[in-house]
């Protein structure tokens, strides 16, 4: 197979990560046969360095034509705590999830089994979780109007949606659940917010088209502590753009290292692909990040092309290294570790 | 001292978790030579029933003119999931909150020694935890104008703050934080939201009131991550309603059980003491509940006017009854537990 894949190197830890990535993805292909034509562009604080804009629009025409965008990490902290600066790294997140039309964050939250007594939490609580949080992404309170009033004094955003953007997600999120558990738990504040009863108005009038799925409506509040208390009791979640970027980041800690969790952000075109974890800037360029879910997430990459055995083949060799503890400091636990650009010679070598 | 107290069972578990606490604050009084005069008054699904409205003038009138206000829980199953219910118990509770202006949600998250290990998290990341979240209560989101557009198929609702709101919740939270370790966190989505960078500029604006206190900026989706990860590392946090809703449900999973969280809800003039669990009406009727996080909530009210030794003597007969086991079968792993009743009669005897 011929794949062109954007690669979105952006910020801090991202090159890095995103090289070992490249390394696995480039012994599968040569695996399995395939033909990776890698196109690299510009994104994040590097984008606005070079070109005054954080999502170049030659950035956009080479994700628009790609098969899939793969994607490190955006953000520096030169932008942080400066509420004068014009322009920001997230803004090319932002634009570049609305322009692509990534309508659907999939988020998967699972433990690995050398690693579980490295999550805060007790084994007995999380051993076995398998849960997938869907976040709506180009809609909700992240794009709807916003601004100042009486001179700067009063401030709002709008969290807006319209019922087409919650079938879309909600139609994913049954799907998905068809293949797994069946259950699917609408996540949503309808006890407050208009936009949630109309979620939960249309995830009710999906119901039927889904028989099979046993569904339930929770409020983010209990969830986020149900989360914790007991992650088995979920398996597919899905929720509105705000509530699931707290979510997914709670369900980080059920892993134990943010290090580890990959996700995809689904298009009805294409598709991007990224760790969960940020551009970490205290670490760049000191070769010692983990890069495990950037290669997890090139895995997500290839399960969606529907290249399953190439996938399954890179969860394979990630797991190897965590059992043979060939890992970055992180998970070493004081003991051996490696770099980054070794633990990515090694998975490659071991394909 | 001569106190008047609103008495607000409310739905559910209220009533009989409220009996107990009027029981221990009874026999306060009568130790420290008190007169309590208690005015109970109709609110939630109650209300509904008798007068059509979950929080009546009436019942607004003795609130407003207590000393404070004892508050059990609201809510019934009946209202839930059904989108057409015209009136709510919860409107009652957000009315309440408006009227009073009960701007400032203090919610403590503590561990007791004797519950640690019913916490779903490792005991060495929250031995010792000691944090309070102070949630803003009357505005954002929650009362921002909302509704549907487009025959019902586009919904909104906006989130607005003023500056002054902000100010006012922001002075509390570093006043507090003066009081304890002179650490304050501001939790907000400054890298999206307009209100949030509101939040930022107002709380940047005040530090140079309180040099003492050492001042941190997060985002949401990070704290909710980092609260499970190592709550040792927060003393006081302040946020927006909504995100104050999410995160302190989610800090209850810290003590190991939602029965035994106090709360208050701070107005200007009259202010509010409630447990943070709801009406759980499975239990209701069934002398079961643990009364002991209502218990703890007129603690918090009694050290609020100022009578600190009260609130410790309540605190101390709380620990010794999780000392001596004599609690609720949800505190009781299977061993001998004892009736909401009877843990309230234990304790007031105790006193
Ligand atoms: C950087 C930020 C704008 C972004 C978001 O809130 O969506 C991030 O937190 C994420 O979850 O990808
Ligand atoms: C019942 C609901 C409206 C309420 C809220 O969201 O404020 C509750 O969750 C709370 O935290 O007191």
């Amino acid at each position: 197979m011929k794949l062109n894949i954007a690669l979105l190197a952006g910020d801090g830890i991202g090159p890095e990560v995103i090289d070992q990535a490249v390394k696995v993805c480039d012994a599968i292909a040569k695996k399995y046969d395939h033909e990776i034509s890698w196109k690299p562009a510009l994104t994040g604080a590097a984008a606005i360095d070079a070109v005054g804009e954080p999502y170049p629009d030659e950035t956009h025409d080479i994700c628009a034509s790609a098969d899939a965008v793969l994607f490190g990490a955006i953000g520096h902290p030169r932008f942080d705590n400066d509420p004068s600066a014009k322009v920001r790294p997230e803004q090319g997140l932002l634009k570049m999830r609305q322009k692509l039309g990534l309508f659907a964050n999939v988020r998967p939250t699972f433990t690995f089994p050398s690693l579980i007594d490295k999550s805060p939490l007790k084994r007995d609580r999380i051993e076995g979780t398998d849960l997938i949080i869907l976040r709506e992404l180009t809609g909700g309170i992240y794009f709807g109007e916003r601004g100042r009033k009486d001179d700067g004094n009063t401030a709002f955003d709008t969290m807006t949606y319209q019922r087409f953007e919650i079938e879309r997600l909600a139609r994913k999120g049954f799907d998905m659940a068809m293949k797994r558990s069946k259950k699917l738990c609408c996540v949503d504040k309808a006890n407050v917010l208009e936009s949630s009863r109309l979620w939960r108005e249309t995830v009710q009038g999906l119901e039927k088209e889904y028989p099979e799925v046993e569904v339930s409506y929770e409020f983010i509040d209990a969830v986020a502590m149900r989360l914790i208390q007991w992650p088995k009791g979920y398996d597919v979640i899905i929720t509105a753009n705000l509530f699931g970027d707290i979510l997914t980041d709670e369900a980080s800690v059920i892993a134990g290292s943010m290090g580890l969790m990959p996700s995809s952000s689904v298009g009805s075109k294409v598709s991007l692909y990224e760790p969960i974890h940020g551009s970490y800037p205290q670490a760049a360029g000191k070769d010692i990040a983990n890069p495990l879910a950037t290669v997890l997430s090139a895995a997500m990459l290839f399960e969606d092309l529907e290249l399953v055995t190439e996938a399954e083949e890179i969860r394979r060799v990630v797991n190897k290294s965590l059992a043979e503890g060939y890992v970055t400091e992180d998970l070493a636990d004081g003991g051996k570790s490696f770099k980054t650009s070794e633990v990515g010679d090694w998975l490659a070598s071991n394909i």
